[in-house]
C-alpha cells in the first residue's frame, strides 16, 4: 500500500494520519514511544500471566490491565479505520490483520469462554513492534539481510531438499536398527530425531543404544557436520559479495568508465587524485566528489 | 547414459519415452506431476504406517493404498524398460535399481513373511523424486554446491582424518579417566561420546561426572569449537570463490570479451587502457564509457 | 583517561606509577608478572574453595591466602590512589572500581557475616587480567576484533530482534501444543526452550513429546538452522573485509605509494601503466619488474 | 631431522632406510601398505578388547593378536634403530617416542600387573599412521590448513581469553543463583556447564532450574552465539584469503611486472593472449607458458 493512495489530503484525518502512520511530527514520535511501552509491557504481561504462581497472586491486575490495554488498542484501530482512506484496504493488509488479533482475543473471551489458544493469541501484538521498527533506519540493514537470503533462496532450496531426504532416510534407518524398545516409536519419530541430531540440537530424550544404531549416528553427525556447513557458507559467501558492492574498500583505481578522460588522449583510468594524465602528461581538469 | 542412445527414434516408444522420461512436452510435464504426488502421498503413508496408533486404526486402507502404488510403479516400471532402446542398461543404472527397490518390498512380503526391514525399504521411494528434480533448473545450484563441495574434498579428507584421530585418543583418554563406571563402557562408546560432543550435538546420555573428566571434556570442547570452524570455512571459502567467478563484483577492468572489438579482426578480449589492438595490432577507436 | 594527565611530571610518585600502571621498566614488567601471578592464584583459590570437599580438608589454609592476596591488593590499590595525579578520576574509572571490588567482599564479610554472594565477587579479580593484557601486542587483535563486531551492530541488532520475535512466538506456540503437563510449564520457561533449542544447544531438560510439537520443534530447528547462520555470515565477512584491507593478496596494480616515485615532484602512487606522473605531469621512467 | 644426516650413504642399512622410512621404491610402498593395515587392525583390537561381551569371548585370541603386533613392531622398531645414521636422534624424535610406545605396554604389563591405563596407551598406535601419511601429497592441504590456524593464532588467543573470562564469570554467576541444590555444585562444576552451553553442546546433565537462572541462561546463550560465530568467521576469513593467493580465479591480467614488456614501447600489462602491445601496436614474442 503506498502512502500516498491511503494518506487523506487535509483536515483532521491527515493529522490524524500523520501521528498514528507516520513518525516525522513531534506528537508522531510521541505516539510511537506509547506504543513501544504498552506493546512492551502488554507482552510481557501474557507472558507472565501464564506463570503459575505469577497468576495466582496477581491474576485479578493482570486481567484489568489486559482489558485496559484492549481497549487502548481498540481504540486505536479505529482511530486508523477512520483515518486512513480506504479502510478496507487497511483492514485486510498484513498490520492490519495483526492490529484486529491484538485486540479480538478478549472480546471472544466473552462469548466464548475458550482455553488457553485464544487468550494467547495475544502475544501476536509483539508483531505490532515491525510496524514501529519499519520506520527505523534499521530497515536498510533488514534489507541487507533479506536480499542476501533471497540471493541464495536456490541454493538453500537444494540444500533443504538434501536435507530432508538425508533426514528421512536417516531416520528409517535408525528406526529400523534401533526400533521402538529403545526408543524410536515410528518413522516419523525417528526423523524428528535425526533432525535434532543433524542440526546439532541434540536433545538427549531419544538416543541410539544398539552398537550399530551408535555407528550410524556417528556417522550421520560427521557427515552431517560437513553437510551442515554449507547453508553457512552460501548465506556468508551472499552478504560478503552485497558488503563488497555497497561499502567495500575504497578502490584502488576508479572503476571503468566513470573516471575522468584526459581532455587530451581521451583515455580514462585516472586515480581519483591524479592532476595529470599518466598516458600523456596533459592536465586533467578538476575531480568531482561523488 | 546419454538420451541419445536411450531414447527410441520414432513410433510409441518415442512419444512414451517423451512422456515418461522427459518433461518438454505437456503430457511429460503431467506425468511427472502425477508422479511427483503419488511418491510424496507413498512415502507419506510408509512413515504414517509405522506409527502404532495409526495402524492399528487405519493399517487395512494403508495396506491397500500400498499395493495400489505399488501396482502403479509396477506398470510404470514396465513401461520404463519397453521404450528405452536398452533396457538392461536402463535397469542397472542407479535409478533403474530405485524404481526396482520401489516395488519389490511388496512382492517379496508375498513370498517371505519378513519383518520390518524389507518392507521399510519403500522409503526408497523418496530417492525417486530426484528424478523429477534432475529434470529442473535447480539442478545448476546443485552442481554449484557439488563443485563447491569436490574442490574442498582434499581439505575435508585431511580434516576428517585428524578429527578421526582426535576422536580415538579423546575416547581412549575419557574411558580411561571415566571408566565403565560412569557410562564410558568401551573405548567405542566412549568414540561415540567424543563426536557426540565435538560435533556440538551432546545428547547428554553419556556425561563425565569425575572433576577429571569434565576438565578434559571442557578442553575438548574448546579446541574442538576452534577445530571444527574449519570445514564451514572451507566451504564458505570454496563457495566465495565460485561466486565471485560467476557473478561476482565488477571487475577493476572490464571483463574480457565484453570490451571494445577490433574494428579489423572483430576479436574483443581488450583491456580498457588498450589503444592497440591485441591480436592484430590494429588501432582500437576511443573507449566509451558506459 | 590520558596517561599524560594521569602521570606525575616526577619524583617517586612518577617511579611509582611508572612501575604499577606501565610496563616499559624492568621494574614495571616484574611488577605485572607478579600481579598476573597472584590474580590467577587467587581466582584458582576462589573456585576451589567452592568445591565442597576442599573446603572441608582445606577452607583454613584458602582462607588464610585470601587475606593475604586481599591485603596485597589493598596496599596495591593503595598505592595506586597515591600516586595518581586525579585520585578520584581513577576509583571511578572502570578499572579503579574492578581494583575496589577485588579487595572489599573480605572487609565486608568483617561487618555482614554474609552468604556465597559476597565473597563470589572475588571472581571478578579476573577482570583484573584484562588491565595487563590492556598493556600487550595483543590488543592490536582485540581491536581488530571489536572493529568487526562493531561494524556488523547493526545488522547484529536487527538480528537479534528478527530472532527474538521468532522465539517469543515459537515459545507460546509450544506452550499452547505442548502445554504444561509436558514442561511446557509457563510462556517464560517455553521462550528458554525455544531459546536453548534455536541456538542448537539442546539441554533436553524440557523436550516435545506430541506429535504435532515435535513437527514444530523440527520446523523451528531446520528453519531456524538457516537463520543461525546468519551471524556467522555477518562477523565473517566483516573480519574478511578488514583483512583484505590490512594484509589482503597482492593487488593487480601496485600499491598507492610504493610505486615508482615521481623523478619531479617525488610524489608516489602511481600505478603501473603510468608513463606520467599523475601529480605534476612530469614523464616517468620505466617500470621495473619485480 | 634431514633425511640426508640420517641416510646411510650405502650398503644394506640404506636399502633397508628407503623400505623402512621411504616410500619411492616398490619395497618402501609394500612395506607403507602392510604397515598401514597392521596399525588399523592392530587399533581395531584395542578397541574391541575394550568391549565387555568381546572381550569375555574373544580375550585370548586378541591377547595371541596383541602379541603378534608387539613382537612385529618390536622387530620394526630395532631395523629402524639400525638403519638410521644416528639412532639416539631417531629415539627421541616425535616418531621415535611413538613408535616405543607402540610395543612397550605388552612388555610393561609382564613386569607390572597394571591395569587399564598402561594397556589403553597402545592406542598411540594411531599416530603412527601419520608418519605414513607425512609422505603423501595430502601433506600439502594440511599445510594449508596449518597455515590458516597459525596465521589466526593470535586472534584466536584473544578469542579464547575473552571466552575464557565469560565462562569463568558466568559460571560464577550461576553457581550464585542456582547453587549446589540444583546440580551446580562448585564454581568449577558451573564453569564446566558454562563451556557446555557456549560452545553449544548443551549436554544436559546440569540445566538451569530457577527463572533468574534460565533467563542468565538465556542470555548467555544468545550473546555466546554472537560470540561464537568469531572463530569461524577469523578461520574463513584466513583460509579465503589463502585460497585466494594460492589458486584463485585466472587473473583477468598478468601480475605486474611478471607480464611480456613490449620489445619497442618497454610498457607491459598485456593480458596472456595478447600477441601486440596494446600501448604502441607493435608485435609481441611468444608467450611462456608458466
Amino acid at each position: 500500500m503506498t502512502s500516498a493512495s491511503m494518506k487523506p489530503q487535509y483536515g483532521w484525518r491527515r493529522t490524524l494520519y500523520e501521528i498514528i502512520f507516520e513518525s516525522d511530527t513531534l506528537a508522531g514520535k510521541v505516539f510511537d514511544l506509547i506504543l513501544l511501552v504498552v506493546i512492551l509491557t502488554s507482552v510481557a504481561a501474557v507472558m507472565l500471566e501464564s506463570v503459575e504462581s505469577i497468576r495466582a497472586r496477581y491474576g485479578a491486575s493482570l486481567n484489568v490491565f489486559d482489558w485496559v490495554v484492549t481497549v487502548l488498542f481498540t481504540v486505536e484501530y479505529v482511530l486508523r479505520l477512520l483515518c486512513v482512506n480506504r479502510p478496507l484496504r487497511y483492514a485486510t493488509s498484513f498490520f492490519g490483520i495483526i492490529d484486529l488479533l491484538a485486540v479480538i482475543p478478549l472480546y471472544l473471551g466473552l462469548v466464548f469462554p475458550a482455553g488457553r489458544v485464544l487468550v494467547d493469541i495475544r502475544i501476536l501484538r509483539l508483531l505490532r513492534l515491525f510496524r514501529i521498527l519499519k520506520l527505523t533506519r534499521y530497515m536498510g540493514e533488514a534489507d541487507a539481510l533479506k536480499r542476501a537470503l533471497v540471493a541464495s533462496r536456490r541454493k538453500i532450496t537444494v540444500f533443504l531438499v538434501a536435507v530432508l531426504s538425508l533426514v528421512v532416510i536417516l531416520g528409517t534407518l535408525m528406526y529400523v536398527v534401533e526400533g521402538p524398545e529403545n526408543g524410536y516409536t515410528s518413522i516419523p519419530v525417528s526423523i524428528y530425531w535425526a533432525i535434532v541430531t543433524l542440526t546439532t540440537v541434540g536433545f538427549g530424550d531419544i538416543t541410539p543404544k544398539t552398537a550399530v544404531g551408535q555407528a550410524l549416528a556417528s556417522l550421520a553427525m560427521i557427515t552431517g557436520y560437513a553437510i551442515i556447513a554449507v547453508p553457512t557458507g552460501i548465506v556468508t559467501a551472499e552478504i560478503s559479495r552485497t558488503r563488497t558492492r555497497e561499502d567495500g574498500p575504497e578502490p584502488l583505481l576508479e572503476p571503468v568508465g566513470q573516471a575522468r578522460a584526459c581532455p587530451r588522449c581521451l583515455k580514462g583510468g585516472h586515480t581519483a587524485d591524479a592532476r595529470f594524465c599518466k598516458h600523456c602528461g596533459a592536465a586533467l581538469g578538476p575531480h568531482r566528489a561523488h
